[in-house]
């Protein structure tokens, strides 16, 4: 009986009259990507063990046992010379097998009190915790790059689009803020997420609790959980924490997307509004020309890999009775996959932020092309008595002639404008200006530099 | 001049040389799906006029005749006699013609320092809010429900299953408290939702701001919001709140799938834990015999369309340059079929809880196929001395030859009993029974009728 | 007994204790969406009807009777004089118990050897067959537009992209060639489809058959279906052919996007490629001078709806259990809402294709920036004898020479050439023209203007 | 100028300033994952420098090299010898610089008239063949596995469900062949996305095609395909057969998830209808009585893998302007890892089919509970003369006599039953039992037992 654990089946063999086939072991297996959470499996289990021993359910020196052999485990791991088996199927049966070849009876006195079930659910939790902790950094470190390059073109022009029409003239700076705010609102869904990843499920056991006196609130404590999840059969079954955190990467990586989207087009030589380092790009294997924004074209294709990975895990819960069903195995690959996409993509983007050299001249020369101070035209007529829907038209008819003699409004004399409305006087030609009109849009979260400035001060301040 | 908005396309028609066709006009109109947001345009136009007064942009008159316009829009709308016109686009432009119609000039005067842009941003917004306060209010009434339900059957015998293989005896009051913790999450997810939903982007304008001196902060406090969006560009082009909220509805929607799925197969008659009221059921065109839970299996199929919603509006996001683009009103339909689907289905969920009626014989004759209280046989074996996993061996040995038998482990006799490990004493027969092994699990969460009672006085005290 | 279908609950109301509750019909309800079946379902009727008859099933004067009753049916439907009940619950209900009205008990007779469960579901393929044919002709008159502007474009110079940087010069007719080659993919796979939508499942009744003598093979040649589907617990069941429909409509959304974002790229007045005509067009409620290509914008958008149309089926199929659940209802307004989506797009695309303005100099501005015939450099000293690699490199130190001179390669002397490779000789310089680079690229799929047009009078004549 | 190929970002490095960083280099190679296309990519290459040779471009000698050195790389990599280097980015250009290493000039002049773009999409398009023929293959193998299994149960009543209650009485033959049904629909959608996958890119160089007289259909032919791509921009940037696989696999994966459900149900022991064999099925790590069906329920749970990598493809897609983008690097590791899934899934199967024993008992007594009959009671009277309506009522009123009763319709007298109706006579028993109500569903696709085993046969001549 003492070799119950040398092969994972074995686990369970004695109920069994035949062994698992190895096409259903490498099938059913999930050692290969489970192993990454090691390290969380050996503090959850350190933290169960010293609660079984302040609980006397365990003996002291059980538990001194059981530290010593996760600690050496844990620099097998480190210096990879840790043997991790197919045969016992996952990270917690690796442990605990190796476990209790170290230090024999107190290895198997390790799993009282708690199942695989309830186990992996505080892994998982663990690990995620850690890693938005990582993001949250991260998204701090994209913010800051950006603000930097919103305060050094505060005052640049840049015509603001909308339909990819030129619309009104805004500043780099402002254009950059709105992403700011982007990253700035993934940062409080990640950090509301990990509320509700922070609750401990360990002790629910299968399904049931454990007939065991058991502390969980003493356990919830030593891991640093807020809480303790408060029915067992849904403290087993539960994966909305890593469903709510792949939602709020799918929207990470949504932000990063329409960012790369712009970067690309500011990139094309048509636009020509910005340079990016070459360091991120990459060039061709036929045309030797090309320099290529690979990285944020990679970005933008990465964010259908987070969407699929939030559609997989809905798809996967979807109809699941309750409590713990072997479906849920295929909660890993998903999440792992969106931590890693979401952080990899996050670091180089704050690397790249600062790799990016900006134009203006381009960027003015395209704000004068389009009418994009003809509002501020309509918004003259208005302050000057006209109803706005009044001043609307008369400026859309005053565009159109332009359009037709190919020029600007400014290119009109003020007897041609006058034409359009008898409001209309020497004064207007301040208006028309970029400058101008972006000065005037002063108030909070407008274009004027002096409240891209104020907001930068803002945003600084609460990132501390 | 005074005609051009009496057709929509007239509101920008004078720099165009050929009218829109009737096909665009189809494709591109919103009326017929934005009309629902007609409530909640005319509280934004009028917090909108009230500070274009306060701040003598318009005339105090104005703002009076604005007033008056729109209370009678209000009750055309409620009397069903508003004409909705193709013609001009929107639930906007259709209501301030109608304005305008009403109060003449003052009407063409609301849009100043506005943009449709802003105005549909503010509005969903302010739909939304109002939608996920009903929403987290039927949440509570489903909680309240199954609470009762939780409360009449804390002491009833349930097989707990995982893998839909009996597991552990658990009470019919702790599988409900189950989902009373889901939708607990549920609704902090929404009210998390709710504080990014609660910013306003009126201001913004079309993109960058305005020209006119507006007080946004004063609109802010008028229309409830807690914030204003702080950068013009993401205000009109940010539609997180509308995927977050999408995504914390594919988890309710994903709770309601997991219970619907334990209703069905409750009610099947070979396992016949449940019946379900004959209000919630239909029958057959065919079989006369038969009653189907109908409504539990038609939400378990609306997970499918909220889980499209949300990836509807993923995609849609993506890529998108800045700031708005004509995408964005596909950001509707979706938004609003979820809201209809989540809120009738949860209303319909509180009512059939109470409709449900508890069958506990069978739950109980099932409880006792399986072998449910062998991990208790394990337990008593380990507060004996025996290393968990040794006792965990032991148990399988005596499961297999009951299962050879065909008998349970109660039915074995002592002397056979411990043929598997001599630790075995008398008092393993009270350990065996079900209510034995319920109430064994007395911990935070465990299955104990007297942890069920204390989470059930835990929830309806934060339920107020 | 004579009413029993007066209320749809009654048509199995015999065996129930209470009425369903308004809420529930409402929630279950599917009438005001399935009623686009009608002439489909009068259709399937018809033919089930006259093989009940042909086997002595029915009688020939209720079989006349039937015929009389639903061509009254289909005039109602018609006039709009039909009543529509929810109690009624779906459109077959509705449409039997007025025939029942109208003919007594030979309506009675109709159901007879059917099933609801078999009915909606041929109904559905019915439908849907008709659908495919529709779009599979849109696709054809899409094509036919591209063709047309391919043709007139087949020597327009055009600057080939990859990653938005400039590669190689094409022409734009070659460009629009790409697009006639993916919606004819598209066609291929609806025709695809449609040969799994056209297998009747008539006759499967409920799940398992009938007892009377039908004779399936009949209604299947009546109805014009291919072929029967052959286990009746498939065919209630069946809704991969909607499935399938679905994801040939996603890629045609994708290509319709694809071709959106280059629209209104090139729309954009940086880039100023193309024009669209003003009636695909729509202007701003604030920025006067505003042209924006709202068609293409909002067709892109449409795309997440149909992803998420597509995901709402897979979710709702996954792990139903056999048969008919009422889970499969929700398979319909995702498929009307795709067949609608798709229909309109195509629709309008076919007709704004002939409304787009082509702007030659513009592309050809564009095509001489960014050193386009580089690799025509590469390949003349490959010709040379220059292995590729060495050809290669020696050309990107050409261009990196040209980026920190800001020239162009034709710009360079022959001597200066000569100094990456002497291999360069006089005739370099027709190899580096637009015309020269484009008319070397003479083979099958090549952009040579003649291969543009042997692809064009190719892909006409497989369009008949 | 010889090492411009030993590290990758060298092979068009001549351009550049500065070294692509090495968080860039990881973030955007794919070697790790691309490199399982080696095989592929050396056969394609193979053939394009045969055609090369063919058309006088490289020399004859040139080819002999190649093909030596291709041989040599071939061995390395059976061998695990080759080295994989990062900083070669992909598999291509790992093979080409091991090729240059190994053979010199030749190997450089390997990539005329040809570029990565049309590589990789012609490695994939070989690759995915290839992968399609397999599952092909693994679905013929489930289908006569299940053909076995439903041979053997031709005649075993199984209870019929609709909305899991008891509809009719059917057989467990009947049910397979379901699944025979499924599994072959797919078997023809993997057939014709093949259609679409065989066709060759190569040829399309970077977008353009190319300046050589490279021989396209040649090359087709040597390598298998049916036909070239006739749009260079197209070959290189379409991914529609990807996606359609996908959506292919999604299908496949959805019918395994319905049989996985019913698997798991059918085994539950209030449900009792199979057992799985043992080394299909895995044990608790705390109860040690489970046997859990954890392939049925991991394969249900990978459903939504494969919905997920459907859904990052369409994503991926969206919106994309022509030609390459670096996006569709992403296209590989959900296609990757749709086909292992699936393919692992089929395989497993296949195996597991014929490691089901069923339980006839209890699929009877689950049959002779719920009124299975009433159907064949309701056509027993439309058969003696009474419409369908009426005869559907008298059996419903029958039922609810019986329910309330507790009894079965047979189980009332022949007095009892004429209450109902007095049509109904001696005859009626027959018709009430199961195997009369089975073999009375006699018609193609009906449950009689000889009907199915008329579909074995069909479906086994069709499989050859």
């Amino acid at each position: 009986m003492t070799a119950q654990l040398s092969k994972k089946s074995e686990a369970w063999s004695a109920r069994f009259n035949e062994p698992v086939s190895d096409l259903v072991k490498r099938y059913t297996a999930s050692v290969f990507f489970d192993k990454r959470l090691a390290e969380v499996d050996i503090q959850g289990s350190l933290a169960h063990a010293e609660m079984l021993a302040h609980q006397n359910i365990i003996s002291a020196e059980d538990h001194t046992e059981i530290r010593r052999g996760m600690m050496q485990i844990q620099d097998e791991i480190a210096a990879g010379t840790f043997e991790w088996l197919l045969d016992l199927e996952d990270v917690h049966l690796n442990i605990e097998k190796r476990l209790t070849e170290l230090v024999g009876d107190a290895g198997k006195r390790l799993h009282t009190g708690r199942s695989r079930n309830d186990q992996v659910a505080t892994d998982i939790r663990l690990y995620l915790r850690g890693e938005i902790d990582n993001i949250v950094g991260l998204l701090r470190e994209l913010r800051l790059a950006l603000l930097d390059l919103a305060e050094q073109h505060a005052d640049t022009i840049l015509p603001g689009f909308t339909h990819l029409q030129v619309a009104q003239p805004i500043t780099f700076g402002h254009h950059m803020l709105a992403y700011v705010e982007m990253f700035g609102r993934d940062a409080e869904r990640m950090l509301d997420a990990r509320k509700r990843v922070n609750r401990l499920p360990l002790g629910a056991a299968a399904l049931a609790g454990t007939t065991f006196a058991i502390d969980r609130e003493r356990v919830a404590k030593t891991l640093g959980f807020e809480d303790v999840c408060h029915n067992s059969l849904d403290a087993v079954s539960d994966r909305d924490f890593a469903i709510e955190f792949c939602a709020a990467a799918a929207l990470v990586m949504t932000h990063v997307s329409r960012m790369s989207e712009e970067l690309v087009l500011w990139m094309s030589p048509r636009v020509g509004f910005i340079d990016i380092a070459d360091r991120f790009c990459t060039g061709s294997s036929i045309m030797p020309q090309k320099k290529n924004p690979d990285v944020p074209e990679l970005a933008r294709g990465k964010t259908g890999r987070v969407n699929g990975h939030l559609i997989a895990l809905l798809t996967l819960m979807k109809g699941q009775p309750l409590a713990y069903n072997k479906d849920n195995q295929e909660d890993k690959e998903p999440l792992f996959d969106t931590v890693d996409t979401v952080t990899d993509t996050l670091r180089i983007f704050a690397d790249m932020a600062r790799g990016i050299t900006v134009k203006p001249e381009a960027m003015r020369a395209a704000a004068l092309q389009g009418y994009a101070t003809a509002t501020d035209l309509a918004d003259y007529l208005v302050k000057k008595g006209l109803p706005f829907r009044d001043a609307h038209e008369a400026v859309a008819h005053a565009v159109r002639v332009c359009v037709d003699r190919n020029c600007d409004l400014s290119d009109l004399t003020l007897e041609e404008m006058r034409a359009f409305s008898t409001l209309i006087e020497q004064d207007i030609f301040d208006v028309l200006t970029l400058e101008g009109s972006v000065a005037a849009r002063d108030h909070v979260g407008g274009t004027a530099p002096q409240q891209v400035r104020k907001q930068i001060a803002r945003v600084r301040a609460l990132l501390g």
